[in-house]
């Protein structure tokens, strides 16, 4: 059974009774049996976030809850750190920067295990940057003025997520143009903007939103025109004819058919 | 000759060499030779506006500038200010509170003034909150925190511009989410997002972006769902197929036909 993918925009609840998202992590990794990892190493305060998950964690049922603290390339290529993920349920990445995780993370036996099990069964979640970094590419900054050719910086991600760039905290941080100027320079992805307190669980080709606020995606897949003017300063991009969607809580969405699962059908298949 | 409107998504520069809005509101109003009007009954500080906006049109090369202070319903229906309409070949709203303008302005013997020279070849300019007043249905208020059927309010606009809703200040403040919750509700009408610094140039049916950022059209015409579940604190809105548009400057749109002119086809006409 291949494993699930839980990619949160930020700033997700951890109020008991409006906690759904991290509910449901708990719930898909195997509730009160799982065994749950929490990986701190994008933040500035790895034991702040450490302390704060494995408390929500226990709170929601969870009985094994354990902080892996990766703070270097030797803990993340280590027998103890590889062995704590072969016995994971569930991995969550917690927020910071995604460069962290991509410095000290990528290419490690940290990294080969988690796609290994991901695989196998395993849940993996992240919040913020620890979202970010789960496409084949991820955003690492830029800015929200205008959509130009230098808007948005990228770089390669942990690729347990293809075909998509993700954005978090999106209506909250006005992400928008961003995520376009991504997106028209390289129509093959799928722009996901995530909203905080907002996550998409995504099981094969298919992800649900949960939470509070919207998942918005942009496909210029379908676009009649791209105009993007490379240059250093950054040249204005045109673009005509993006397909876009807004997805609250319960939608679903077909990244391989770039398509919104109808009400009609999703309630059929239910 | 029908007239032209001239909508600035506020923030226009005032900077001589990089004024290129203002400098065409002063060219297409004759130059030299322009008789302008300024309306800042928008602002909580009219003196100021009128003086600045003054200094810019002069500087310019326009030699009559009158600022025409409308500060109750009293001054909108006066024939002192229906003169100075009639006498205008460019009139400017400033920015403040577009409600202000509504409910000073419209209506008023001006209001019906300003339609009548419309028609006959004036052109009318506003930023910001004058902007926003020229469509049939104007944004009001609205967060951008989600996409919901309580996220933005509206109001019957001063119906220069039929067919559209404008939102201003676009990228800078963040505005999709309540563009999107507006024209979800009400796809009848294409959304404008105009940057700051930026305005689009409306000629029939025709309109081209002017300045430094972009406008973001917004068409959910042919969207294969909308679900906008009314209710008093504003259900979550799912809308699957909007089309987007981002024209920066230079470019051009239809609106009647709702579609960019390409690229190919606007070299061909110029």
């Amino acid at each position: 059974m291949p494993g699930k993918l839980l990619v949160i925009g930020g700033a997700e609840s951890h109020d008991p009774g409006d906690d759904v998202i991290l509910e449901r992590f708990v719930l898909l990794a195997g509730g009160a049996k799982a065994h749950l990892v929490v990986i701190a190493t994008a933040s500035e305060s790895p034991e702040l976030r450490e302390k704060e998950y494995a408390e929500v964690f226990h709170r929601l049922g969870a009985e094994h809850v354990t902080p892996l603290r990766l703070d270097d390339r030797e803990d993340s290529n280590s027998a103890r750190a590889v062995a704590a993920i072969d016995h994971a349920t569930g991995v969550f990445f917690t927020g910071g920067d995604q460069l962290r995780i991509a410095t000290v993370v990528g290419g490690s036996k940290v990294d080969s295990a988690l796609h290994v099990r991901l695989a196998d069964g395993l849940i993996l979640a992240g919040t913020s940057a620890g979202a970010a970094m789960m496409s084949s590419t991820m955003i690492i900054g830029g800015t929200n003025a205008s959509v130009t050719t230098g808007s948005v910086r990228t770089g390669p991600g942990m690729e347990f997520l293809p075909g998509v760039l993700i954005d978090m905290h999106f209506a909250q941080r006005g992400r928008l143009n961003r995520l376009l100027s991504a997106v028209a320079m390289f129509p093959h992805e799928l722009g996901l903007g995530i909203d905080e307190n907002t996550a998409i669980l995504v099981d094969g080709d298919v992800f649900e939103v949960l939470g509070a606020g919207a998942v918005t995606v942009i496909d210029a897949g379908q676009a009649t025109t791209i105009s993007a003017p490379y240059s250093d300063e950054g040249g204005p991009i045109a673009l005509c004819g993006a397909q876009l969607h807004v997805l609250p809580a319960g939608w679903r969405f077909n990244l391989a058919e770039r398509a919104a699962i109808r009400r009609s059908e999703r309630d059929h298949a239910d």
